[in-house]
């Protein structure tokens, strides 16, 4: 456990906010890490969190006063996209170094707001402005998707004349779990619960190998195999007409719907797996990169991490402000135990 | 080609030093590609260079004044890493930026002689202080091994708690050529010539899959494949028994040996395919990054452009000295067209 190991000066120590699935399984990476410790959680739940039982101080997000005490060099923000981080985001990021993996494309530079038409300046300048004010470094939209297919996008173009890097989600037999689109399926009247699993087409993706470098609509990419469990009396063809129609989310692409018992949904539940891969091509070869995780949040936990560990150490060398993963070199990612010469 | 192209302020000039495989590809690309020229060849055959028609002012690499006047804000280093990178990097890095695909590992950082016995600094150090005296920025082990894989390495590693990341070269069917083996075969007393091919092992890659983590020995990771053309008279016998035993190179893998006409090699001589991947495995998922390069001195030019970029950049924004590809953030290898947040 984190405080059973011995305190060290070389350890960071890093402040987890939100308890949800990701903050879970950076709480449990960061007490694995070598050179890291968890220095407290951060919720809007503290009793619920503590009636758990976690080995670590537990901080309300408004007792700022509380959690700044801890020592901590970075916050690890575990927050949701839509609801959480675009205030959380700027409130710690004015406190304390930080890293969350943002995943709005849209809404990370500008952008105008559907509702109220109002322009905004977008997350990235948000984030920076409340980093630079207090003089901290925050990484923004780490994870893997904003996060290493970003990357794997910019190195890939940048390294291949004339090739387009391409992404594809769900590429192994079973799919990839979309939690955007089973929230939009559980909006539905008469649906007590979904899941929705990406699937690559694998035709779509041998006409990127074979270096076509074709324009595809979203829907030659992907599609969409759901499971849904209805409220008693609810009409099944109704409910699938609503999903397969529903705009940006379904309509365009394959669609299949499939209605379920609650007892098989909770053998779904706990599925969290995920994978994809980024496939660029020109005429003189390709690069492919291709992540798996059996577990998703797992996943995006240890990429936070490794940035966690460049927000930390930024500030300290004078960079403040927010930057994305395309602005971090690789060599900061790493402990310091690790000889860089031995990777290169 | 690159003449006719309109002189435009953005444009970034590049020296292309030598003229081999490497520098002939660099010279294409730059031509090709939408923000650079090729302001010059630097080669110490000018003579040679200049039969060949190339449509590019030619100079010797001694001539320094004549090199430096052409206004190239960078040069691409295409020389060897054992004979004319160790004095033709920091000669060059003195006098202007520099990228290079270095591929010695074992003298990149500090070593000792084995010849001498002297500890020497490494090329990496000298590389340092000769960029660091002339106030340029040197980017050392672009390529893609050192330099993609270095980058993976570094990633995987950083984001994967408890993985190791492993690196097969010659993944696909043909395998790939390994210039370093066909050399030495070459110093064999009866070998007219001799191409090796690097094949990894298919058993090898799958437990590395499959998350065991292994420890291999060199020889459970690779299989080498060899085709050598004798002169006439040369015993077949005793050429075979001193490749398979040849230490470092061959001796405890599995090699094969077959004996070639001069005709047959012909075919293979233009064959400069190859190809790799790195793969890390975990308790939560796999990541693994793969090239496949029909032309090996083609995929390597097109990452050496990109670097080329980063160089000529960082030098107008005061970074000097010499760099690993480790501490390049991505951003900077992109053309100022290309749209970062669309990669995002």
């Amino acid at each position: 456990m984190a405080f059973g190991k011995t305190p060290r000066s070389g350890l960071m120590r890093a402040l987890i906010v939100g308890l949800g699935n990701v903050g879970r399984e950076v709480l449990k990476q960061t007490i694995e890490c070598e050179d890291m410790e968890p220095a407290g959680i951060v919720t809007r739940n503290p009793d619920r969190v503590m009636a758990e039982g976690v080995d670590c101080p537990v901080f309300h997000a408004d007792d700022v006063e509380a959690w700044t005490r801890v020592g901590a060099r970075v916050a690890i923000l575990c927050g949701g996209s839509k609801d959480d981080l675009p205030t959380q985001g700027p409130f710690f990021a004015r406190r304390i170094c930080t890293v969350c993996s943002f995943d709005t494309h849209a809404h990370l530079g500008p952008y105008k707001d559907e509702v109220s038409g109002v322009q905004e300046a977008g997350y990235l300048a948000e984030m920076d402005a409340a980093a630079k004010h207090g003089r901290y470094m925050s990484i923004v939209s780490t994870g893997w998707d904003p996060g290493s297919f970003s990357l794997m996008r910019t190195y890939f173009t940048a390294c291949m004349l004339g090739a387009k890097a391409y992404a594809f989600y769900g590429v192994t037999d079973r799919g990839g779990l979309s939690m955007g689109h089973s929230d939009a399926i559980r909006t539905i009247d008469g649906v007590l619960d979904a899941r929705s699993f990406t699937h690559a087409i694998p035709q779509a993706i041998e006409r990127v190998r074979k270096g076509e470098n074709p324009d595809f609509s979203a829907g030659e990419m992907h599609w969409r195999e759901n499971f849904v469990v209805l409220h008693q009396g609810a009409d099944p063809e109704v409910v699938k007409e609503q999903i397969v129609n529903m705009p940006a989310y379904f309509a365009g692409y394959k669609t299949t719907v499939e209605f379920i018992t609650s007892d098989k949904m909770e053998t779904l539940r706990s599925d969290m797996r995920h994978n994809g891969v980024v496939i660029a091509v020109n005429n003189t070869g390709i690069m492919e990169f291709k992540n798996e995780w059996t577990s998703n949040p797992a996943g995006t936990a240890g990429i936070m991490l490794a940035y966690a560990r460049a927000a930390g150490r930024g500030a300290i060398n004078g960079k403040t402000g927010a930057f994305t993963v395309l602005d971090i070199p690789f060599a900061d990612l790493l402990p310091s135990s690790v000889s860089r010469l031995s990777l290169i």
